[in-house]
């Protein structure tokens, strides 16, 4: 398996694409998934290219990991969520669809059943305003 | 919310209750899940005190990801898994169930839906032989 430079999330860091960001550095860009499995869905991604997590730079990995913390924590604040899941696909049978590093930040909400996620692209004004949200968060 | 040092992780790491490791170190104990989501499903436990990652020291989140790492690529290769996903849950209403930092590593096959997961704890002479398999991986 190995890394194709012509995935979106490659485009979107070259700045090919656009994205709702929420912030981005020299270690990953913060934006948010425009298929939402709830409301607050949002993506890190690390700007080391990697398919996945089983090829990456470990130090691009621990990198990584205290600004996920702090988005974590920021998602949480901006939405209200009472938990937050983390996900990190590997390969497309354990769900991966884009083949660059990425992990997820999923709230969870007490009065929404898990799984019960959003099945279509979400508005893009209300990715907007929940990306501004998240950002003051941090 | 405060750490419990009551939680059965606290309780495998100070050796008071038994599990199928898999390996150890400083920084964290890898065991299977006796309730496994799917075949080879592995939980990797920092050392370091945390509820969840939400509380965690940051240093510790980054000393842990190229172990992190190491382990999904000897699960995938003990397992012949056709894909891994890596997950980790923050307070109850995202799923956790216990209050101490951990991270799944579930393999995903593509004969076997997602989510099609045992319901039930698993039998402990395959976990004991699972482990075994992941060890030698290591």
């Amino acid at each position: 398996m190995t890394y194709d430079s012509t995935n979106i999330f490659a485009k979107i860091l070259k700045g090919e694409l656009p994205c709702h960001k929420v912030y981005e550095d020299d270690i990953a860009l913060v934006m948010m998934d425009i298929f939402p499995q709830s409301k607050g869905h949002t993506l890190i991604i690390p700007k080391a290219a990697s398919r996945n997590l089983l090829d990456a730079d470990p130090a691009a990995l621990s990198a990584v990991m205290p600004l996920l913390q702090r988005v974590a924590g920021a998602v949480k604040s901006a939405t209200n969520a009472d938990g937050i899941r983390l996900a990190q696909f590997n390969e497309a049978p354990a769900g991966q669809t884009v083949f660059h590093l990425h992990f997820h930040l999923i709230p969870a909400y007490e009065d929404v059943p898990l799984g019960a996620h959003a099945s279509g692209r979400a508005d893009d004004a209300e990715l907007a305003t929940i990306a501004k949200a998240i950002a003051a968060h941090l």
